[in-house]
């Protein structure tokens, strides 16, 4: 594993009316990357070293710059002679094929401000809802609860440092047909951890995610509904709370959401005619 | 309470082998927020209405653009004639005093990328201890531990709308010479519940926040760090764990950083002068 993953630190241990314990303890690594399209400083994201091609390329699918793995050329750390150890690998190379406009640099921004009604959380769901080149409201994916309350604990299983450290979110992809673990990543950022498996699915020619569930640790926030249905997966399950604007945009885009997914329960938000009775 | 804060919406309980509940769930608000800095569109945040005005003078103060109350001569929802209900309160208008420089529209991305020695942890820590204002490793700060484990119950029994939604952080001000909570906000994301609690401190000239202790639910972040120092905050203590860049910046800024705070114990990353034998 990259050492910057997880880095060792010593800590001091206290605990009210014992002796203080000096040890050794490990902590979720965390650098910024850059991310670089057709050469140029798109963004630069807090997230932990690993699977930083998958996030460039999620990244580029969840802004709704790319939906196929042919419209991404070339994926590769920075290779300017002057960069070297970790400078050179926080900075991630992005060429899209040259039929492929490049996004705005105000591309985030834009998201939220361009429509003409105004800044409000209706303007930001038709803003995303206008930039996803997918429907998932008709994907007949169907899952039993029974199943869905199992997929926590996979998720923890599959999770090499969190255990380790407490201190990365999870993001998973599981089939739902097969109900097969189809990728497991971890980061810091909740949103990072998410664009990586959906750049693991771009780069695998999995694209529109058709059938499949997205499984995050911790909360669901608006933007983590919009990159779901920028990778066209029809449900989105956190182990916590969603927010209100998350539970709005899965409703207007036909996905399923659900909440608090804590075997032997969850809440569903959204889209319930995808739980199956038992 | 503004009805943004908490919204009610039907949803389906299911509890595997009983049968589903329908019933009404309340949801954290989460609505875009325009930051205006004399009168230009500087970001857009995705957050839990309330305390806006808080929220954008933190903000100016997390980005360096401000450390004092007569630096901003004005904080007011847009009055733009055509704006209207959630449009019109979801925009921020600050007004600097006209000495004061107006941020760079990349600041956020030069904090890390103005170094040259390239992309790396090491230099985002330079560029933001170059920024800060303050010193803050000469703060005679010190407290017990027995005193700090009450906090995390302190900060829970103050957050009205986590209780109801399982789905705000929570931030909190508490001053060490009196022990008393100066004060609490919440957002869905803990980003802006820092910048609210920075910006109440702001308003009030409390800035620099010597002998101050903030307190976060979940995780401690490098962002965390970064506006704990840049509003001289001597103490960050999180609930969980911290990042490997967040106790780095800590110990370069002589911060002490808390994590996995929970009484009776907690683990000391950086600092641990400031905390007395018992």
């Amino acid at each position: 594993m990259d050492p910057r993953v997880i880095t060792e630190r010593p800590v001091v241990r206290v605990t009210v009316g014992a002796p203080r314990e000096h040890l050794q303890d490990n902590l979720a690594g965390e650098e910024p990357l850059e991310i670089r399209i057709d050469g140029r400083s798109f963004a630069v994201t807090m997230r932990t070293p690993g699977a930083d091609f998958d996030l460039g390329a999620g990244f580029l699918v969840s802004e709704g710059v790319i939906t196929h793995a042919d419209e991404l050329v070339d994926v590769r750390y920075c290779d300017d002679l002057g960069a070297v150890g970790a400078a050179r690998d926080n900075i991630v190379d992005l060429t899209l094929r040259n039929d492929v406009a490049p996004p705005d640099e105000s591309v985030a921004r834009a998201f939220f401000t361009t429509s003409s009604c105004g800044l409000c959380g209706k303007a930001s769901i038709d803003a995303v809802r206008t930039r996803s080149a997918f429907e998932v409201r008709d994907d007949p994916l169907r899952v039993t609860p029974d199943w869905l309350a199992t997929l926590p604990g996979r998720l923890q299983d599959a999770q090499d440092v969190f255990e380790q450290t407490g201190g990365l979110h999870g993001a998973a992809l599981f089939d739902g047909p097969t109900g097969e673990l189809l990728v497991v990543r971890e980061d810091v950022g909740r949103h990072n951890a998410v664009d990586k498996v959906i750049g693991w699915a771009l780069q695998e020619r999995r694209l529109p995610l058709r059938g499949v569930i997205l499984l995050v640790s911790g909360r669901a926030s608006f933007e983590l509904v919009q990159k779901a249905l920028m990778a066209s997966i029809p449900m989105l399950c956190a182990v916590s709370a969603p927010s209100s604007l998350a539970a709005d945009l899965a409703e207007e885009s036909g996905i399923t959401l659900v909440g608090f997914l804590r075997d032997p329960s969850l809440v569903v938000y959204t889209g319930e005619e995808r739980l199956l009775p038992y």
